[in-house]
């Protein structure tokens, strides 16, 4: 694992299924690589996007083993693994650190609300301690909109005074740019993602790591360049753009606009099988996207 | 499995632990024993007070295993099969199925939010498909403030619509009491608990189930009391003495608040054992508890 390749552009990969909804295993592959050769610097395999909370533990640990074995990227990868029960997140991760990825994408216990950090505190010392590995690199998944459980700035502390690099960063996804702001201030060395494309040039000018994010799957090539260029040129009509094709998956669920417009791209209806509580979009929802899309002229070369 | 029984106090069992924090299958055993002893009409297995959302899937069918094999009590149990993934929920709910129990509790899909009702009924759908089993009985665990997806009554009519008594009830731990109200109103047959007994009789006055609550670990006594008298006689004043009792566990989280005070009751420090992200409480805390269910004269008979 080179730690400095984990930084730039990330996205949350969606979880390719079948019409019975068994997961895709070969298309999950594909897209992957894709994904790489998109501009990608990297991926994230069972973040929100990837229906990782439709999955099964059973179900995650195959598809790290069908994906990651003798697979050249798999330090490009970060696994998410966060569960409600710290003995599932121990189980995920070890299963995970068979393999040289870069890190876990880890959720706290997030059934439980209103926990102390000295119990969520306990509950990480509990998967350190259970997966026992000097090489895990944990990445803090600080989603307080969707896990109802936040990560205080007292409490990343905590852990990187207990466990140094173990904790190696964050996907901050709750659109707070002032949080990601005080973490990078806070603490140097902790590689603080943007949960979204649209802070990509306003966090790496503020020595943020990238972004990891759900649009990403669509629109890696345009963020990409702004990661590769943002030093020497002036990026922000890029990221205008950037921000303004985001903006129009967000008038939508992540999961089903983005599984739908993949179908449209890629002429292949096999791209709409998502699980419940996700379906397709609508006719008309459909058509609104693709609308706001066109208008930004905006297509991935798929 | 007798339907007319599942009525009444009900708790949500807490699950003993051992100091490693695997189950005190015992100790678990002798709790639903005592609880039913106590006074109540029946007990939920895995529900939030459980720690079930702290368990495993295998965990939580070991547990079934050891507690309902030649069980005589297993038609006074409803089970907690709800996760985030359905193919646990279908997991969980088959094994549950495999004992005369008198239903499952379950939660939606918990941690994808603001999802549609479609995405929903085709959640429960899944289940109820997977599941296939004409005596199944799922209550619908309505507690939006934990698991931030609630059920809207639209939705609740149109499972009852497609699938009638499969659908046979709510613990209802919104604490909106207009909520119940209008289920009860709207839903004849449907059983719709209190989440908490500080509603007990004025869910019972309206025709309401019962309440299936936390603190009716400890409180089991005094809620069946009401429960057997409350059409004969005034039972008011034994309601707000018990109403009391509880809002004195509301001061605090009630898995630590219940397993502190079982220890203190039963002098027995492995039921201070549970898991993160929840700890015991302080040892001010635990005497400021204790105080007051002193000031209250409150104490089980254990």
């Amino acid at each position: 694992m080179d730690e400095k390749k984990t930084r730039g552009v990330f996205a949350a990969t969606l979880t390719p299924m079948k019409t019975d909804l068994s997961i895709d295993h070969e298309a999950l592959a594909r897209h992957c690589r894709w994904l790489l050769k998109n501009g990608c610097d990297g991926i994230v395999l069972f973040g929100t996007t990837g229906e990782a909370n439709s999955l099964t533990v059973a179900e995650r640990k195959e598809i790290i083993d069908m994906l990651l074995e003798g697979n050249p990227f798999a330090e490009r990868l970060i696994v998410g693994t966060g569960c409600c029960a710290v003995g599932d997140t121990v189980d995920l991760t070890r299963h995970a650190q068979r393999y040289p990825v870069a890190g876990v994408l880890t959720l706290p216990p997030f059934y439980y609300k209103n926990v102390s950090d000295d119990g969520l505190f306990a509950a990480f010392d509990a998967v350190v301690q259970g997966v026992g590995a000097a090489d895990l690199r944990i990445y803090l998944y600080h989603f307080p909109k969707m896990s109802g459980v936040p990560f205080s700035l007292n409490l990343i502390e905590r852990f990187l005074k207990s466990y140094g690099n173990t904790f190696a960063g964050v996907k901050d996804s709750s659109g707070d740019f002032e949080n990601m702001k005080a973490m990078i201030k806070a603490f140097p060395g902790f590689r603080v993602f943007a949960g979204t494309e649209a802070y990509l040039l306003d966090i790496l000018r503020i020595g943020g790591a990238g972004c990891i994010s759900a649009t990403t799957n669509a629109t890696g090539s345009l963020a990409s360049e702004i990661f590769r260029r943002w030093e020497s040129d002036d990026m922000s009509e890029a990221q205008a753009r950037l921000t303004s094709v985001r903006k129009a998956f967000e008038a939508f669920p992540f999961i089903p606009g983005l599984k739908t417009m993949m179908a449209r791209w890629t002429e292949n209806d096999a791209w709409l099988n998502m699980r419940p509580p996700f379906l397709p979009l609508t006719r008309e929802g459909s058509a609104d996207l693709q609308e706001r899309l066109n208008a930004l002229h905006f297509r991935p070369n798929l």
